[in-house]
C-alpha cells in the first residue's frame, strides 16, 4: 500500500493555509515536573471544530476538487468530531451536507452539526446509510480516517510540531481509527527518523493494537471507552499500513487510568480537552512508554469536545 | 500621581523576557459569531501559575532587586492567584517565601502554594500579618496590585496583544484591584489611543466603580462575587489614578450573568478559565459595552485557576 509522502503533506499544507488554525505548541512545565521530563502539548483542541479532524476533512475535499471538481454536496458518518468537521467544511465551501449519526449521539454534538448548517440523519447502520445517501444525491462521501488525503491533512499537525519547537525525543498520539497517528508519523519520520512516534489506545477500544497483533482490522468485541473519541470499530487498511511502517509502538492504557489523567491534564494545562486527549498522559504515568532520558515529549491533544455529562465528573 | 510610562513597560518586558509565557492571542470565531463581531482572546490562563499575576510579581521583585538588591525572602497576602504567583517567584529566585492566606482559602490553592515551596500562614488579618512578618524577618512584601512595578509588569499583556494581532477597537479587561487594567491601559493607550479600554467588574465586587463614583477606595459592603478572583476589598490609589486617566469606562455586570457566560466561554474557546475571566463576555452579552461596528474586540482571559467545587457546576 502506498504511504503518504512528503510531497502529499506539502500539498496539504498549501491547501490548509489560512483554512485551519496553526495551533500553538505549548510548554507544559507543570506536567513535565510531575513526570520528570520536558513536555509540550500540541493543542488541537484549539483547532476549528474543536479537533484535528478539520484538517483531514478540508484536505480531502480540496484534493478531490482538484481531481474531479467540487462535489454538489457532502455526506459523512460519525458520532463525533468528524461529524462536526464535515459540517464545518460543508459550510466553508457552501455545500449542502448530511451527516449520518447514531440515534444515541450526544445532543451537544448533534446541535453543533445543526449550528453549522448540516443535516443530521439518525441511523444504526452509519456506513450503509451514508453510502446510499451519497449515491442517491450524487454527493461526495468524506471518509473519517482511512484515506490518503485525510491522512495527509492530519500530517500537517506533525509538520507544525516539528517547526514550532526543538526536535522531540518522542511524540505521543491518541489512536482511534489511526488517521492522526498515520499522518503525524509520516511527517515526523521524514524529517526526524530518530524521534519515536508512539500511539496510545484505551484497552477498551484497541482496534489498532488488535490489528497489529492479529492482522484482522476488526476486533471481536465492539470497542467502548470513556475516551469515546477513540472508539473506532475497526483499524483502517491505509492507517494500519502507515502504523506498521512508521510507528514505533502502540500501547494500550487501562480504562481506569484515563479519567484521572484527563482531570489532571485539564488542570495542569488549563486547556479544555476531551478524554481521548488524555490517554497519552495516562500511558506515561503508567510507565507504558519508554522515555529517552533528557529528551522532550510532545503530547498531541487531539480535541476538546467534551460531553456535558462527562464534564460533570471533572475533579 | 505618576503613571506608568512606556519606558517602565519596556523595562518590564526586558525583565520578564524568558521568565513568563508569551501567551497566545487566539481568534475565537465561535464567540465572535455568537456576538456578531470579531473576537480574539489573550489567554493569560496559559501563563505560569495560571494567571497574569506572575508578570507583575516577577517585575516587582526584579525592579526592587535593581534598586536595593535581592531581598532575603518574600512575603505576600492573597487568597488566590497572587499567592500562587509569589510562591512561583520565590521558587524561581530561590527565596524563602511566606504567604498570608485567609483560613477559608480554597484547599487547591493552598496546596499549589505549598507545592511551589512557599509557606502558607493562615490569618484573618492578611495585611497586618504580612507587614509584621516582613518586618520581623526583614523580608520583602510583594504587593498584589497597587504598585507601579506590578502595574508595569501587567502592562506587558497589553504590549503583547497589540504586537500579536491587528489593532483592536476595544480591549475588555476584568477588574479586581485594578492592576491588570491599569497596566494594559498604559500600554494600549500609548500605542493606540483610539482603542477603547473597558474594565468589567461584577456588581457584587465593584470597588473600582464605587471609587470612580465616590472617590472613596473602599466600598461600604465587603465585595463577594462568584468571580472570586475579582473580589478585591478596595481599589488601589495607583490603580484608581490609572483608571481615571486611561480607561474609557468601567462597567458592572450582574452576578447572575457571570456563571452562564463562564460555561459558554470555556466551551467556545476550549480554554479552562476561571469565572473572573468571563465577566467581559457577560458584559458584551448584556449589551453593556459600546462596540464600534466592524471592529475587533480582544478579551483578556485573566486566569484559569478554577476551584474544584466550582468546576462541578460547569454546564
Amino acid at each position: 500500500m502506498r504511504l503518504v509522502t512528503g510531497d502529499d503533506i506539502t500539498a496539504a499544507e498549501k491547501r490548509l493555509d489560512g483554512r485551519v488554525v496553526r495551533t500553538p505548541l505549548l510548554d507544559a512545565p507543570v506536567l513535565g515536573e510531575a513526570l520528570g521530563l520536558r513536555v509540550a502539548v500540541k493543542a488541537e483542541n484549539l483547532q476549528h471544530t474543536g479537533s484535528f479532524k478539520a484538517r483531514g476533512a478540508t484536505n480531502a475535499l480540496l484534493a478531490r476538487a482538484e481531481r474531479e471538481g467540487m462535489p454538489a454536496g457532502l455526506v459523512a458518518f460519525s458520532a463525533g468530531n468528524h461529524a462536526i468537521a464535515v459540517a464545518f467544511v460543508g459550510r466553508t465551501f457552501g455545500l449542502p451536507t448530511v451527516v449520518c449519526m447514531p440515534p444515541g449521539a450526544v445532543p451537544a454534538k448533534v446541535a453543533e452539526v445543526r449550528r453549522l448548517g448540516a443535516e443530521p440523519v439518525f441511523t444504526d447502520d452509519l456506513l450503509a446509510t451514508a453510502r446510499s445517501l451519497a449515491a442517491e444525491r450524487g454527493w461526495h462521501l468524506l471518509p473519517p480516517f482511512d484515506d490518503p488525503d485525510v491522512i495527509a491533512g492530519q500530517a500537517t499537525v506533525g509538520r507544525e510540531l516539528l517547526a514550532d519547537g526543538p526536535v522531540p525525543a518522542v511524540v505521543l498520539v491518541p489512536v482511534g481509527g489511526g488517521g492522526l497517528i498515520s499522518g503525524i508519523a509520516a511527517a515526523v519520520k521524514e524529517a526526524s527518523p530518530a524521534t519515536r512516534v508512539v500511539g496510545v489506545e484505551p484497552d477498551g477500544a484497541n482496534a489498532m493494537s488488535h490489528a497489529l497483533r492479529t492482522g484482522t482490522p476488526t476486533p471481536p468485541v465492539r470497542p467502548v471507552s470513556v475516551a469515546d473519541g477513540l472508539a473506532a470499530p475497526f483499524a483502517g487498511r491505509h492507517t494500519l499500513a502507515h502504523v506498521r511502517a512508521l510507528v514505533d509502538e502502540v500501547v494500550e492504557v487501562p480504562e481506569a487510568a484515563i479519567l484521572p489523567a484527563w482531570s489532571d491534564l485539564i488542570h495542569a494545562t488549563k486547556l479544555l480537552v476531551e478524554p481521548a486527549a488524555a490517554v497519552s498522559l495516562a500511558a506515561l504515568r503508567a510507565g507504558l512508554v519508554e522515555l529517552p532520558s533528557g529528551g522532550r515529549a510532545v503530547l498531541v491533544l487531539s480535541g476538546g469536545n467534551v460531553d456535558p455529562s462527562r464534564l460533570a465528573t471533572l475533579r
